[in-house]
């Protein structure tokens, strides 16, 4: 065992504290990571203040994990010491199960481990994240971070990336479909920027207008203000797959409505309320509701050679450990182009 | 123009009377059908009611019509006199868009033409239904049945039977398939029995155990109590795709719950109620929400002959004209096994 700096939270309601945590002896097929960035997710944020349930404390969170290779066990085949490696959302999984089987492991049918408030299978621990300085953790949820990409923005790729690139890939976002982002946070400027390097035509649906010229930025195709009812009607039927990355609450058949025939509105983000689906929304066009999480260890590694291939970096704002909390409220009031990263040197 | 028998409604609440309609001269490419028979639609009454907005009156619907071609304008060349054929729920659409264009008539882009309480292209007119001796309506838009169906059975099959093969063929019901039909009544039961006859396995949701057997004889696997908690409970995850025929309000969380990942749970029934849908009842299985609505001219065709070549019928309980409103009470009170069928003779 070892004992590590970390930031983490002692509650579900005070600012994150420096705290020391335990990193449990490396295993067979163990790597152990030393930590040089970490992603700030709004997941983050819901998990310590209880939004999705009550959880232990205290609580390191974070799952855009990206860092050296510092130490293998004797069976690690995957990774070498000195490997530039990432970690996301999850850390295991049951590998039996048929979505384990075809690499799957985001829908395990047996319940993933989680990569901080999960249980560890190794030592029945709670799960510790990534606002720390060394994870310890099994090879097979491990990935190579590709050479070109750069190491101090990559880590939110791991989340944010993933979230959006696997229902894009899913639904065959391409040349020739038509993609709509709604919501233009961490989650949906990768989404704007993974459909434009998929070929498709991309509209971003936003708040206002203070996104535009970044969205434009991005390649989008054009941007539509949410608040323009005129321009929501022109859009009408004229989308084939919308990804809705806003977890606030929103009206959710004005979306349905911008779908064609056989179009489908994917859920990422997850507002506490549930949605009001008319029938009428799906049946006449013969839309779908769907909903999609992050994405498996095989697909990630996909992901992360196509933002390779094709430059697609997330936009990102590094702080320090102590600037950890106030960029906490700076998610909170959407005050972030488009991600923070936290450099963990300074934990 | 040729006056002909029928019965509608000269009101929203009224019971239907006997009315005479007049039908139009018969065009280039249209044909005069001599009615035989005509189902009895839940959606009839929905729309003589004003459930789905005011309409004009008097009104005689039915959209499940067979009968004998009677007369054929000069250009016909798809039936002749003397064929048994069926009209269905949309008597026309604009041939132009996409839809059309893939035979998809059902989602016309441009709005097709309902079979009744539709404006008929040809004169301007509100179209009237099935209820009647006769009508006359665009060739194209007229199927022919197959030998081998039996012509006072078949008539539910242009309604509530293509509304349910559509979806299953559209989502791939078949051979290792796990099917749920939600609902045991007039599209209900045609779902089971072609979901049966494509080859799935069969789960019957049903509210108590009155249907139980006549699931089990129409080839269902399995029949589910849905006011049993326990049996719901142990069906979680366990199917790949559900029809919901239900058109009354239901918790449509607890059924989203009983597909695996990737499952489709697909509305045919249209509740005045929106469904009210948790984001994690979809997020973490990637499953779908969707609607579906009857089926192109095509599909139609490919369905009859299905069903021929299956020996997949209806079960229907035939009415004499003075029958009809008293069946329509009926069918509001789901006193009905399965569909009932007008004897237009008696008209």
């Amino acid at each position: 065992m070892r004992t590590v700096n970390a930031y983490g939270a002692v509650n579900a309601t005070d600012p994150l504290v420096p705290l020391m945590i335990e990193r449990r002896d490396v295993g067979a097929h163990d790597v152990l990571i030393d930590i040089d960035y970490a992603g700030i997710c709004h997941s983050d944020i819901h998990t310590v203040r209880g939004d999705w349930g009550p959880i232990a404390y205290p609580q390191v969170v974070g799952h855009e994990i990206v860092g050296r290779v510092a130490e293998v066990g004797g069976a690690v085949t995957r990774h070498r010491v000195g490997d530039l490696v990432g970690v996301g959302c999850q850390s295991n999984s049951c590998r039996e199960c048929t979505q384990c089987l075809q690499g799957h492991d985001q829908y395990c049918l047996n319940g993933n481990t989680q990569t901080y408030n999960g249980i560890d299978p190794a030592d029945g621990t709670i799960t510790q994240g990534g606002y720390s300085q060394a994870i310890v953790t099994n090879e097979d949820y491990v990935v190579a971070i590709p050479v070109g990409l750069d190491p101090a923005k990559v880590a939110p790729l791991l989340c944010a990336g993933i979230t959006t690139y696997s229902p894009l890939k899913h639904w065959n976002a391409g040349p020739g479909t038509r993609v709509g982002v709604v919501g233009m946070g961490g989650l949906g400027h990768m989404g704007v920027k993974l459909a434009v390097a998929l070929g498709a035509d991309v509209t971003v649906l936003s708040r206002g207008t203070k996104k535009r010229d970044d969205a434009l930025a991005f390649g989008a195709d054009r941007y539509v203000d949410t608040t323009d009812v005129g321009a929501l009607r022109e859009l009408r039927g004229g989308l084939d797959l919308i990804v809705n990355t806003v977890s606030a609450g929103l009206d959710i058949s004005r979306y349905l409505n911008l779908l064609d025939v056989d179009g489908t509105l994917v859920n990422v983000g997850a507002p506490a309320e549930p949605f009001s689906v008319p029938a009428f929304a799906l049946i006449p066009r013969r839309r779908s509701l769907a909903g999609s999480t992050t994405g498996g260890i095989p697909e990630i590694e996909e992901m992360l050679e196509f933002c390779a291939e094709h430059g697609v970096h997330p936009e990102t704002e590094l702080v320090s450990a102590e600037g950890i909390n106030e960029a906490w409220d700076r998610v909170l009031s959407a005050d972030v182009r488009y991600r923070f990263v936290i450099d963990a040197k300074t934990l």
